[in-house]
């Protein structure tokens, strides 16, 4: 069965085509700057890379440039387009509709619409990459993979906010969560490396990247996650402040004569890493002004490594313990020093870190000593696997 | 020693005289309504209760009557308002300035003046009752404590948010932490009667009234504490949101038309206990709508209780431990059920409650078993003794 996953941004498609039986990549790509002049595009298959430069109005014309790439006589993977047995769509936002993965049809796609007021710069995309992809495959069933579902098993203590009740009745103000299909595929791998079913352990999922959530889930249900009605909330992110007092927003408008907008763009676009560390949101150049004695940069790391200790403390509470804590994503799977600097923190839940076995980037690995009480692992994510599987288990 | 304790707000006078060799309350008493047609006050010493409906036009007149109660012929206490060796008062917000408590001159005053654009509803009052009170005993020694002033001991990393650092450089926007002279009190009375210093142990206070605060004292020093800039963030609160993602700010905006005041009003009057059970602020109205099965009641308790737990076990993670977690104000000293709902979810850290010990109102006591790891007291507040030490040690 091969299954191809499709991830649609404004201006982007990412897509991966994958053979599950083996659960192999068989090829993939990225197109950037859709519907924006200068266009261009990578794909990748066979170890061969090509890049193109061909002006890409549309996310149909995106869609077939990948077709022309997947089919392709020298570099392509399959001869026909129809070979492709299934499509798994990333969808953003899922609202309250949905807590799995479903089969696309003309009500879901009305049920996604329902959504954009909760997430008006991705769901619009989302859907235009699947009206674009029956277009190219009208035959070939389609798969929306939420990345709010895996949340929707939260109890109503944990997803509501303690605000005027009707605004959850009539705008759906609540928590919903983020990155749910990627901390959904590190708990169950890391729970499979364990030997163990994740509805027997307790996880707390750190997937740092330059947006990042925390997610505690007790045995397979999430209890709670950082990211809130949208992903401003929780972590110090590259750019996003997380949690603050929302106090904060008035006295700023009240001081610097700006509107709630700008605000918000504020604490989206200049806070986080590069608002307090004034150089980047890369966590790697702050690591850089660190060494060479950049104090708002040691600060920044500070405040990053610290909110995501308290994160974990707050879980372990949430919980009532803790088995194991897993590091995913960019900075996860590859800041030696933030989850060196995190698991400072944790000595008292019997975390003893493994510096040795911490010395390592972008590979699967336990990274705590074989004593240690609470097991701290490296996963590295895989959301295209995830929705891949998604999408064979609606459709396979 | 004598020191009169004194607490202004816009349209109230708290008092209370204290012996300071035995630490004894002589006389204490409270003008409601100051300014405003309708005052009345209530003074009580000797165990004799005094009420008066006299009109009080301002604080001075107030402190006037406060005067005449405690030197009358019959209920006095004291012969002349000259008796008093010193006044203490409490100054909401200190902002950077103030680490400790002060003697009050000049420079301070403009100091706590320059504060007000922090605390605009409690740093005005607290002047007028401190130059009030100059007029009426203009060569008795006044002292200003701070609720902000424990909380200075924090590090940047914890007092910082992750907005745009020149915000902090420019307005002073930071975490400043709030009911410090109540979480200062009750971690020395912990330590006091754990017959130990309060510089050798990690103490989680949980000041739980109508608002709500909670604090992480390591070893003598605030590391961490869930009011911010200003008293809205952190727990839910009788009528305060609490910790909320930011963005729910202009997505209410968006969807109500309000503008960012009324938002701010929203979230600090009709928000908290209030606006999620639709009942009351007041927790034991919420418990009683709860035991006849409303179940608004019921979420709203359980939210208050998680969101306990959860900062204690960020504090916990914070400290990289705990030693004491303690209980104090309104419903930390009084609500059983709320102790006992946030204890259930703290055994993983060796917390072991005693069911019957919790069975307690208003009393200092120990609340957990002898086997349990970390011990959690119930400790009473007294925000005006710590007040008239603060002032004793400064003048004395």
């Amino acid at each position: 069965m091969k299954v191809l996953v499709i991830n649609c941004g404004s201006s982007s498609l990412k897509y991966q085509l994958l053979d599950m039986q083996t659960e192999k990549v068989l090829a993939k790509g990225y197109c950037q700057k859709v519907g924006i002049e200068g266009s261009f595009s990578d794909h990748e298959a066979n170890g061969v890379k090509t890049h193109s430069h061909r002006q890409l109005k549309d996310h149909k014309q995106a869609l077939k440039l990948m077709s022309k790439f997947l089919t392709d006589k020298k570099i392509g993977v399959i001869f026909n387009i129809n070979e492709i047995d299934a499509v798994g769509h990333r969808v953003v936002h899922g609202g309250e509709n949905f807590s799995h993965s479903v089969i696309i049809d003309g009500k879901v796609k009305e049920a996604i619409r329902e959504c954009i007021p909760l997430a008006p710069l991705h769901n619009p995309p989302n859907l235009m990459g699947i009206e674009a992809c029956e277009r190219i495959m009208p035959n070939t069933p389609m798969v929306a993979v939420f990345d709010t579902a895996f949340h929707q098993s939260m109890d109503k203590k944990s997803y509501l906010y303690a605000i005027p009740y009707e605004y959850y009745e009539k705008y759906g103000i609540r928590r919903y969560g983020f990155h749910g299909t990627s901390h959904k595929y590190v708990s169950n791998k890391v729970a499979e490396i364990l030997d163990t079913k994740v509805d027997e352990i307790k996880v707390i999922s750190c997937h740092i990247g330059n947006g990042a959530s925390i997610c505690a889930i007790n045995k397979g249900k999430v209890q709670d996650t950082s990211m809130g009605l949208t992903p401003l909330e929780g972590l110090v992110m590259g750019t996003r402040c997380g949690d603050i007092d929302p106090a904060i927003i008035k006295f700023l408008s009240d001081k610097e004569g700006y509107n709630i907008h700008k605000i918000d763009d504020i604490l989206n676009k200049n806070s986080g890493l590069l608002g307090v560390s004034g150089i980047s949101n890369d966590i790697r150049d702050i690591e850089q002004a660190e060494s060479e004695g950049n104090q708002r940069a040691k600060l920044a790391l500070e405040m990053f490594a610290y909110r995501v200790a308290k994160y974990i403390g707050a879980y372990a509470a949430a919980m009532n313990g803790v088995d194991v804590v897993l590091f995913t994503a960019g900075v996860g799977e590859n800041g030696i020093k933030v989850r060196e600097e995190v698991c400072a923190y944790l000595g008292y839940l019997g975390i003893y870190l493994d510096k040795e076995a911490n010395d390592s980037r972008g590979k699967l690995k336990e990274i705590t000593t074989s004593d240690s009480k609470v097991k701290v692992f490296v996963v590295p994510t895989d959301e295209e696997l995830m929705i891949a599987r998604e999408t064979k288990g609606l459709i396979g």
